[in-house]
């Protein structure tokens, strides 16, 4: 989507080290744009190119980095105290709130201390709110008028100190003790006349985030007010940063994906696939597969207790699997469908209850639909080659039954468990699709057999 | 996190009829809170509360409206020709090009018949752009400066024209046949002398989105620039309109939302659950649950032919839900992986081949992880219950071997597939876990009784 010059002439200038040329050509770039050059290349060389940036350019750069980067950068960098010292400064204070999150302790220490007095105290507030929380997500670079000043005076504090801004779309209104009074569109304050009071353009309306509130909760506010950046308040109503809407599309798209690789029964994985290692890999994928594996296993044991039916009838081991997988994906689909609109506030801890009559009458229909067509394949396969003995229709009956049950089951389980786990604390994603599906299976067998025993004693079994 | 009346005084107000009142408190309010409300009331009454609202309000309160809740708000209104020709004329251009494309054609082709010249020029255009295209997103409520003015007359063009304009923190620069020449910062303009050309600020390097990208697109590019907004150009380079960051958070969730119900087995629900009809509720999840079933049916066949086999060894199907379900779920996991990386463009179509070695290897593994604890339990029930005859060992090594490939053959169909989909020019996401899932089962069963074949000939079987 944009230009530049092709990676081998980039390539050539790195391998003869003709570090002046790259320098003049990479600075006319953008910093997303050199960080992808410098995450493309390895140690020793990353960190060349690293310090060909300029003061200011090199903060902006190291933001756009990966945090395994910006780990690695760091450690290449250690002896150069000036370099660091500057880069720890100039990083804005968000981006750098979430680098010393994944930093080991000690090395968060280290960094703490080359920063200034100021730098140092915006730093250790900022990690002093929980993770995940808005605190750890703002900045505290926006611009405050107070309500007594006039327009030609606002305008003046705005170009003075707007410089380190993230947004000008806003200009926060406060009194004397730092309460938030108001926010203001910078249109209004354009548009308006010089000798304005800034008290004049006030509503006093405004939304607020809570440092203390999930980050998702900030994308939700996001989402329905289609604000670019929103103030943050502590507990007594004073504003402590704001949180911008380039920042929450980021969480937004990280918590989306954290709940997706959770509903297909992977414990999230931390940075991306080729950046994580492969003993990461199979961490986060074999202890839920094992987990799985070691419930499923109860399935042998049903199974074994249902042996001597299967030996009588071992036509009943046929629907085994079309009757288990059938509950597995129905509850899938519910599960999914709760987990998500509990992830984007469309349904909150009440809704259980109209959910669940609305899951029950759907549980039926599937249920009903699947053992419909279960109860015609068994009779079609009877009519065409009469593989199932006089006794097919009781058969059929049960493979039907079965699957309602089943089906049925699924759609329950599926769309409950999450708001279960809600309840409880936990987060609903965990209730993945894999996991509904193995309690579907041994709750499953039990209802099939058992429905086999009823239907079937004394013809078959 | 906002305050109001509470909803029983409201609800008073409206019984009452007491309109004035209802006008004067929700005047106070933002357009979403009021939206919400208009939301919460029955048809009929939601309509005269819409009524209550000026002009201006009117069009923003619209804008936060479900579609549903629009088209029956434009039914309800069908015969106030004035009220409903400033609704149209007022809206956003890309908030009314979203409620068209919802809208049967006739509807639509009526509603453009209301608008000014220019607004149906407008709304033409942007219906020109594909579906899912950033054409469709993009708004022409814009400011655009020229390079040669200099910054006295572009802040008078920017608090002349401005007005309008979705977001004042970047002002595009175009020559006089509107090519888009720069992007610019308001601060970078705010902070200028009024005496500099637009041209001494210009860098002419800019990051633009194509009117005919999808909007997937637009949200990796914001996502990965950090921009508040963005422009659009035809093929032509020529400034089309913006995409503002708000738009493209909103888009990112319903990307993630319909993604999540893909890979869930469900197709995608166009409006929140409970605003979705228990019929369409059934299609969506019902279309599938059904292919799915009709595939899982294979599975009854193909045991059908082991049918022999399982009448002299029963203890073979005891193992089986354990087997298939293994291999659903390390499938499942391998396709969320994918299907999401693909998405969020952490992959192109070219990383199959490192995806596929890397995942032949995780699928090794993962798969002797599960076989070895399958083997273990087979001798731990013969040590403790001595249930499976003297053949157990071989009984045991067949479970093991059939876990290992039934393991990786569902990882590398769950980390292929997706990729298989996007090059075929379909949805990656359609390759869902519940999908996975039942092929995996049915091969895994081949697996299963052709090892068990080789391994007990002349044991047991």
């Amino acid at each position: 989507m944009i230009e530049r010059l092709l990676q081998p002439e980039i390539d050539e200038l790195i391998e003869k080290r003709d570090l002046g040329t790259l320098q003049e050509v990479i600075s006319e770039w953008f910093p997303a744009e050199i960080a992808d050059l410098i995450e493309s290349l390895p140690p020793e060389i990353d960190v060349v190119v690293f310090r060909l940036l300029a003061r200011d350019l090199a903060a902006d750069v190291f933001e756009y980095l990966s945090l395994q980067k910006q780990e690695q950068l760091l450690h290449s960098l250690a002896k150069d105290h000036k370099l660091l010292t500057d880069l720890m400064n100039d990083l804005s204070p968000d981006d750098r709130t979430a680098l010393f999150e994944e930093l080991p302790g000690t090395v968060t220490q280290q960094l703490l201390r080359l920063l200034t007095p100021e730098e140092h105290n915006v730093a250790v507030t900022l990690l002093g709110y929980p993770e995940d929380s808005v605190g750890r997500l703002m900045t505290p670079d926006y611009v405050a008028v107070r309500s007594e000043w006039d327009i030609a005076k606002s305008l003046m504090h705005i170009r003075r100190y707007g410089k380190d801004s993230e947004t000008l779309n806003v200009v926060y209104v406060v009194d004397h003790r730092n309460h938030l009074l108001d926010d203001l569109r910078i249109r209004e304050i354009l548009l308006a006349e010089p000798d304005t009071k800034i008290a004049d353009l006030m509503d006093r309306h405004f939304i607020t985030l809570k440092a203390t509130d999930d980050r998702e909760t900030a994308v939700q506010i996001f989402h329905d007010y289609s604000r670019f950046a929103l103030p943050v308040t502590d507990s007594s109503g004073i504003l402590v940063g704001i949180v911008t809407i380039d920042d929450v599309l980021v969480v937004a798209q990280e918590e989306a994906t954290e709940d997706m690789q959770k509903i297909g029964g992977v414990d999230p994985l931390e940075y991306p696939y080729f950046d994580t290692s492969f003993l990461a890999l199979i961490k986060k994928r074999g202890l839920w597969l094992i987990l799985l594996f070691l419930g499923e296993m109860i399935t042998a044991s049903a199974m074994g207790y249902f042996e001597d039916e299967i030996a009588r009838v071992v036509v009943l081991a046929l629907f085994i699997p079309l009757i288990i997988s059938s509950g597995g994906n129905s509850g899938s689909q519910a599960a999914t469908l709760v987990i998500r609109a509990l992830a984007v506030g469309e349904f909150t801890l009440r809704d259980w209850w109209p959910v669940m009559k609305r899951e029950l009458l759907s549980g039926m229909t599937l249920g009903c639909m699947l053992g419909l067509i279960g109860v015609l394949r068994v009779a079609a396969w009877q009519w065409l080659f009469q593989v199932y003995g006089e006794h097919w229709l009781m058969l059929a009956l049960t493979v039907g039954f079965s699957l309602t049950g089943v089906v049925l089951l699924g759609v329950l389980a599926g769309s409950m468990l999450p708001f279960l786990l809600k309840k409880l604390g936990a987060d609903p994603a965990v209730s993945s699709a894999p996991f509904i599906a193995t309690f579907v299976d041994v709750t499953g067998l039990v209802i099939y057999f058992t429905i086999a025993a009823m239907l079937l004693s004394g013809a078959l079994l």
